[in-house]
Formats: structure tokens, sequence, C-alpha cells
């Protein structure tokens, strides 16, 4: 009983964090871009979590943690089951580590993620209607049939597959519907000139960073919590290879950028930093602190290649959340088989989730979003765009009172 | 004493939790005004805040909790007693679920919360000094006089009437007292034009969702903390119901502002979000998840009615803390007769309860204010409110670098 | 084992606040100085968290926690020992408080506020590289030498030193470190006028005034934290002097201002708080209430009074960061000698401490930014300094939509 309090207060401070995360993820996605389409960005990120939590509640939790199914998907009911015993007393007997309440509540905060992260991506142009009916599905379907394939004891589980608490089931999951989205969407008007990606800078530095560190802050319940106990060897070890991951990937970004660039660019660092914590994120318990720094520093380098790269093929990622969720989601989930201390991982098996996740993702996203597309439209008119989302979809703006530059 | 530890390891972390709660406010009053009157509202918030403790300390945590009293009015004493055993030691024995430290500072960042709601609602023109006054008075007396009525085991204690984490006993006593000032204080210029409200639209909308996003975290403490202990059923129900609360009430309030004024709407979105958490705050323990879903849903739809009842009523309340704090703080406290599992909670004895607060609350913030009114008075002069208090109460800008619209 | 659990979930809990604080310097140092500099000032503090924790991981916790040395410097290798046991799993048998990894993690929270203190003392004309330079030896070798002194088992605490969780430790290191580069790198262009201190106003109160939030929130962190157990009472009482300690810093500070330069000025107003906490961080857990508040209060007059004495001296620090962290964390050391209920402690042996402290961080300051001063400069050129860091130094601005005034 006692450790079982103590399990269950980690697990809501962990699902605290997590919540919180949304701020951060707000705060970084209008920080990196334009003030015109800042209240659009609001909105869509307060849409996701809230209907996220109500969609997790009704069909979302059943359908991720389905008991046994057959591996692929399983569905158990709508709603939440009532654990009360036949004495109307709350059943303890559920998790020696947390009660049946704050496994629903840490996993649907965690299940609103996979959207934001395609918040991200498409912003500055994204019809917002269609975007909300694109995260119901997303959050509300794929998410979690998804996660029920390994977390959920499905066929990924059994294959060995493994991904500690998310590189793949949260940010690849919604970094390959990211690169759906964009590619579906196409370029902001004015990202490419002559063929040339042209930097359109956010409009809100001190918001980004501290969306960042609210991000870092909340990685201490994403990645704390996933050990599911307060096992004080475990979540310790956890936070500390967490936290170094994220300081190597900042630091490497910075200087590749610095020497790639030759310039002390400060959204490299601060999305280094991110890539960091993606990169750790699937094998934070079984990786040895300096093995935790190798993974988080060259997280660090792949998300300043990343994000030229993304720049060359033509993609326009607002804040870089392909290169952070997507490519530093594939290389922590393949780096498990790589620095694992648990023999029985492999890079191989590491290969195939990769792999599943991919198509399932890329699949379902651009069902959902070509739909979408050829009935509906996704994409804002141009005038629209190039006024500002902001005036058109919701009739206010971020900041009346101040006076802004031509854009 | 394990337990002990844990319990009281949890009460802290929701003290800690309560006490950011007034950054969330003072981001959303900020965001949801204009900026000439940003440095104004930070110096009322900081000041209630730090005056609310200490009077807390000095009077308040004494008048709340006065153990055996008639249950009207009783007091212990003046500033905290030490509770030193003879060994010189702290005692233990106060309580199973936290110290008699924690249980004085988690009490005291509640009592500085219903000022707060205050200042919301008088914001950009009431005069700094008296609403200073205004403060002391009612953080220092009404307020845990108010309190000692139920929680501190008075008589509406003993009539069986139920505030969980208050959205009476603190949402209401704040909302009661945000009415009469408003209607004591009069509309800002230019907030009603030839009989219409005009929209006065607020200057930093990333700061005011960022405010939401923190008083939601906020309410993790303010109502996980009001279980008085780490007990595991207990606490992660209550975080359900309050963030199904959440994210019902405002996706409730979005779709009906969308419906009745054809506008995806995020400040609505927001106050919705803020109607459901106050409107759950009596309930949390002793309702179930669909029922949290309903009285937030409800109090969504509240909010949206009741914004435009208080325009309409020519009463200006800035932020709209009346709709949320007091419409729904009665809402949420008469919800907990008609969903409480509990049958001992009956409707009637909740709306007994809800009319005395209303009275003494209203009887008693009229005598403070108008007492204040009629000496040194509670408006700033025309001047002053056209071009800001900042400048004339402060002599600062909040945002001196940057160039404003004339306003 | 339940309450080795409970133990260390509250000391992640207090790291993970600490860890928050860089976002609360980072706030606070930004709304008080100018927005061309923001960028810069973002970076130099995303470079002391991610760099900080490194070089801890690498050299600083093996420096600062030697074990058995000789008092005044000692190091046992470095990188983290791995604190696995013969059979392969975590030992637990390090601490009755925490594990080694929450111990190491914690401590490297701590370990880059020092250089953070310095940062806003500097900001605004100081040369991006040799600041990093700086954060390198200042967060690698002179902070974790400093501590072993104390806290590492060194020769002051043998003679009987108290500064419980770093009045001295920490804000003082970072104090005169911060005096020393003031004195080195000259005034800001403007500052002083025919003598005269010029106000330079600081760019948005709104992020200043979060900083001190977001700042006395970590302290539950700093000081809660600095316990090592989640021992009840010892934390609680904490929470309480530090609470009272911060609200009794801010509202002196503003009545002495008040009083002083008859205006209601919300930056003393938050300097206040910040010098309540710094002045009750060394006696936290060994002074009563009442003398909590004494401590603060006195610590808030002091803050006013230090402000005007630093422009009086011609020293330009734009974030009063001398007055808070050096004036306070002297006083709050020798606070201890005044105020502790334990006989043991005396102001003499507080004073040795203080002077200990103050040779060693000036004579290792000063040789650090004296070298890179005469190598490569300290001090950015004119025309970068009015033109601000950011286009220099970084090439980006922090805002890019907004119009700017001349400044």
């Amino acid at each position: 009983m006692e450790l079982l309090t103590t399990n269950n207060v980690w697990m809501m401070i962990c699902t605290a964090l997590v919540f919180f995360m949304h701020l951060g993820f707000s705060f970084l996605e209008i920080g990196l871009t334009r003030q015109k389409n800042t209240v659009n960005i609001l909105f869509k990120n307060i849409f996701i979590i809230t209907i996220g939590l109500l969609l997790y509640c009704l069909v979302g939790f059943n359908l991720m943690y389905p008991g046994d199914f057959n591996g692929f998907l399983g569905f158990t009911g709508f709603g939440l089951t009532s654990p009360l015993t036949a004495e109307g007393a709350l059943d303890l007997t559920y998790n020696a580590g947390y009660t049946y309440w704050t496994d629903f509540l840490f996993q649907g905060m965690f299940a609103a993620t996979a959207a934001t992260i395609v918040s991200g991506a498409v912003a500055e142009r994204v019809k917002i209607v269609p975007f909300m009916i694109f995260t119901v599905f997303y959050v509300g379907l794929v998410y979690p049939i998804a996660g029920s394939w390994k977390w959920g004891g499905g066929f990924l589980q059994d294959m060995g597959f493994y991904d500690f608490a998310g590189s793949t089931l949260v940010h690849s999951v919604g970094g390959w519907a990211a690169l759906v989205a964009v590619w579906l969407l196409g370029a902001r008007i004015g990202k490419f000139k002559d063929g040339k990606p042209q930097a359109i800078p956010g409009h809100n530095l001190p918001l980004a960073t501290a969306g960042v560190l609210i991000l870092w802050l909340g990685w201490f319940g994403f990645n704390g919590g996933s050990v599911l106990s307060a096992d004080p060897a475990l979540t310790s070890v956890v936070l500390v290879t967490t936290c170094l991951a994220a300081a190597a990937g900042g630091v490497v970004a910075m200087l590749t950028s610095a020497i790639k660039d030759k310039n002390l660019d400060l959204t490299m660092f601060l999305n280094g930093i991110l890539g960091g914590l993606v990169g750790i994120t699937a094998s934070a318990d079984v990786v040895t602190p300096t093995s935790a720094v190798i993974i988080g520093a060259i997280a660090g380098a792949l998300i300043v290649l990343a994000v030229a790269l993304v720049d060359k093929i033509k993609l326009d990622d607002p804040v870089g959340a392909i290169a952070v969720h997507l490519f530093c989601g594939i290389w922590g989930t393949l780096a498990v088989g790589l620095f694992s201390t648990n023999p029985e991982h492999s890079f191989l098996t590491q290969l195939i989730g990769v792999v599943c996740y991919a198509v399932f993702c890329i699949v379902s996203s651009f069902i959902i979003l070509y739909v979408l597309k050829i009935t509906m439209g996704i994409r804002v008119s141009e005038k629209e765009e190039v006024e500002g989302l902001d005036g058109h979809e919701h009739g206010m703006d971020a900041y009346p009172d101040f006076r802004l530059n031509e854009q």
C-alpha cells in the first residue's frame, strides 16, 4: 500500500508534466512561425489536447490496451470501465505501479502528442476544420491502434521490438504523418524562390526557447513516467540519460551548425536539444550515461543535416518537426539495437518495427488527408495565407496593440 | 511514517502547483487586456500573492481553522503556532496526510486566489492603492471567515453542505466580490457605445493561452491536493474528473460560440476550459468520469451565455471572471446535488450554501469597496485610464522597445 | 525500500524544479534588458544549462564530492562511476535519501546556476565566445571546487560553517564573479551620463515577472531538495520559511522603494522577492517562520539600497544580479549566525566562510576573465553594442514581425 501510493504519486506528477508539454509545443510552434498565424496555432493546440483527452476516454484507451487480442487490432468497448468493486470502493488491485485512473490519464496525455507534432509541420497554411477532422481520426484511431502493437502487448511486443517511451510509438507516429501532410499541402508561399529555400524567421524567439525548456521539463515525466512505477534506480537512471542526451544534442547541433553555417544559431541549438530528447526516448532505461551522450550527440548532428535535407527536397516544415520527431525518432529506435545493455535487443528487430510503423502511419495519414484534400480541401486560399490565418479563420489578432512590419 | 512521508510529498507538490497558478492568472489577465495596463496588472498579482501569504500567516490560517468554535467565527491567535514537542523536535502527530507546515502553506496558496479573481474583473480602471487595501481585507478576513464555515468545521459543514475544493469557497467567493466591484466601478471608457458592448481585444493571446494551460496544470494540485492525502484511488480519480471536465468545457464552449457567433473563438475556448475546471471543483471526488464530462460540458455552454449576459446587463468584466468563477462556481456547487454518488449530498443543501456565501460575500465586499469609493475613490481619472495605468501609477512601460498602435 | 522510493521521488521532483529555474533566469534576464540583445541572452542561457550538465558529468561531480580528501581539492576521476553491483543490478545502498543518479542530477542542476547569475550581470555587451569559455571554467572547475569545501566535506564543513542550500555556495559564488565581470567589462554605452546613472528599461516586463514566479517555484526544489530526503517535518518547514521570506522580501522592497522613490516599482518588487529567496537559502531549515519573515524583510530593504549603491559606484548590472545574489547571499549566510536555532552556528564562522569564498571567487574569476580580456577581448564593438548583439553574433532577430522603436 505504501509503495503503491508512492508509485502512484510519481505517475501522477509525470502525467502533469506530460500535460504541460502541450504548452511547450504551443510556445515552440508559435515562436518559430509568423505572428499573423499565432491565434490559429494556439487554437489547434488547445483543440488537440481537449479533444484528444475526450477521444482517448471514449475509444483510445480501450483500443490501445485491449488486453488479450490478436496482436493487430482489439477493442474492449467505449468509455472507461469503472473499477469499482462489489463493495463500492475503488479497486486498488489494478497494478502495483499506479491505479487504473492514473494509467488512463498518463496514456491520454501521450495520445494528444502525436497530433501536436503534425500541427507544427502544417502550420501557416492548413485549413483549420480539416485539420481538426484529421486530429480526431489520428488521435482517436491511428495512434492507439499503432500503440497496441507494442505497448498494448501486440505482435511487435511478441517479436521483441523495444521502444521505452516512444521514439517510434509517439514521435515517429507523429513524424510520418507530418511528412505526408507537408507533402500533400505544399510549401508556404515564398518559402522557395527560384528553387532555393528562403528563411521565414519565427516571430517570437523567447517563446520558442521557453517552449523547448518546458518540453525538456515535460520529458522528465514523459520518460520518467514510462518506467510505470517510481522504482528509484530505474527512474533516476532514466532522468540522467534523458538530460545528458538533451544536453549533448543541443551542444553538438550548435557546434555543427556553427561549423557548417558560420553562425551561432539559437534555433538549431534548440532543435538539437529536442533531437537529443527524441533520440534517447526509446532507450533511456537500457543504456549507460556515456551511451546516452553519444545517442544525443548523433541526434544533434542529425538535426542539422535533416533540416538541410528537408529543405533540399523542397518540403516546407516551418518548425523542423520532421527532422526532430521523424529522423531522431528513427535514430533513437535503431540506437536501441546498437547501445542497449540488454542482449535481447537487436538492430534488425528495431528496424522491422520502424518499417511497420512507417507503412501503417504513411498509409493511414495519407488516406485521411487525401480524402480531406479532395473533398473539402486542406489548404487555405492564397489571400488568406498572405494576410494571415488569424483574421480569416478566427477574426482576431494575437497582438492587436503592437505595430507590425509588412510581411 | 512511510505513508505520512508520501502523503506529505504529494501535498507539497500540490502546494507548489497551486502557487504556480498565480502565474497562470497573471498571464491570463494581461493577455486579455490592453498593453498599457500590463505593469499595473502584474503589480497587483504580485502584491496579492506576497501579502496574501503574510496575512494568512498572521491571521488567516487561525481564522479559517479555529478548531472547536461557534460555527460562524473563531480565532485562535496571531501567527503560526510552533508545533515543537517538548524534546524540541517537530511534531509529526498533526495529521496522517501532511504536516502542520504543509497544511498552512497549501491553504495559504488557496487564500490569495480569491483576490486574484477580483483583480481580473476590475482591470484597466481600478486605482491601485484602494485595490491593495481591498485585498488586505478580503484575503485577510473575508476569505478565511467564509472558509471556516465549511472547511474549518463550521455551520455549513454541520448542515452537510459539500464543496470539495472550492467551487464556492474559493471561486464564488472571488466571483461575488468581482461582481460587486465591477458594478461599483462602472465600465471602461469605450466599452459600451450607444448601449452596445464593444470588443476591447486583449493584447497578447499567447500569454492568455499559456495562462490557461498553467491554470489547468495548477488544478492538478488545486483539486488533487484537496484530497488532503495521496490516497491513490481518490487522487487519481480526481485528476481524471478534473481533466475530463476541463476538456469538455473547452470543446463545448468552442462549439457553442461557433454556432452562436459563427467564429472559432480562441478566448471562448480558453474560458470554456476554465469554466469546466471551476465547475468540477466542488464535486471532483464524488462523481463518475461520465458525470464529470457532463458537468464540464454544461459549464462550457454556460460560459458563452454568461459572457453575453454580463455584457447585456452592461457590466464590464475584461477577462470574463464573473462568467468563469461566479456562474460556473455556482453551477459546480449545485451539480454536487445532482451528480454526487454520495446519497447524503442534496441539491437543497447545496443551494443554501450558495445563498449563504452570496449574502456574506456581497455584503462584505460592498462594505469594503463602498467605503473605499467614498473616501479615496476606487477609479482612476479619465486621463489616466485613456493613457494607461502603467505610466501614471508605476512610471514604466511593459514593452518600451516596441512601437504601439494608438488605442 | 518504501522510504527510499518516496525520498527519491521528492528529490527527482526537486531536480526538475531546479532545472526549470533556468527558464526563470532566462525570462528575468531578457525581460529586464533590451530586445536587441534577446537572442544573445537566450543563447547564453541555453549554453549554460547544456554545457553545465555535460561538464558536471565529466568532472564537476567528482571534484565537488571527492569523498575523503584534504579539504581543499580532491578529484576521483572523470565521468560517472557506474553504480552497478556484481550482479548487474543498480546499487541502492548509496544513500537513504536518493540514488547515486538522482544525487548527480540534482547537484548538476545547481552547478549551472552560478554561471547564469553572471550572465545577467554582463548582458548586452559581453562577447559570446569568451563568455562561453568563462562558463566552461567557472562551472566546470571553480564552482565544484568551492562546493567541495563545505558540501563535499572540506575544511569549511570541518569548521562548522553552515550554508543550507547555497546563499554562499551558489549565489555568492555567482555574485562575486558577476562583480568582477561587471568591473572588467565597464558600463553599457549610455548607462552613465555626466556621471549620473540612467535607467535603461527592460523590454518585456511580463516575461520578467514570469521569470521571478518561475524562480520562486524553482526554489521549492532548490531549498526543499536541499534537505536531501523527503523528511516531512524538515521539507515542509523549509517550504514555509522559503515562501514567507520571499513574500516579506517583496513587500518590504516595494514599500522601501515607494518611500524612497515615490513610485510603485514592479522591478523592485520582483527583485525584493528574489532577495528574500536568496537570503533565506542558507538558513531555511534552522530558523523559525518569524525569523524567516525578518530575514526576508531585511533582504528586501537591502535590495533597494544595494541597487542604488551599485549605481553609485558606477557599476552597470542590468538585472540587479549583484544586489540580489551577492548582497543578499552574504546577508543570508551571516543571518545563520544571528537567527539559527542551532546553538553551534556562530556569526564569526559564517563570516570566515563568506571571506574564504570571496577571496577564491574574486581571484579565480579575475584570472579567467582577465586572460580572456587581454587575449580575445571580452566586450563587443561599439557598433555591435549599439545595433544589438542579436544581429551581429547570431544573425537573427528575436521579434522580426514587430516594429521597434529606435533605441
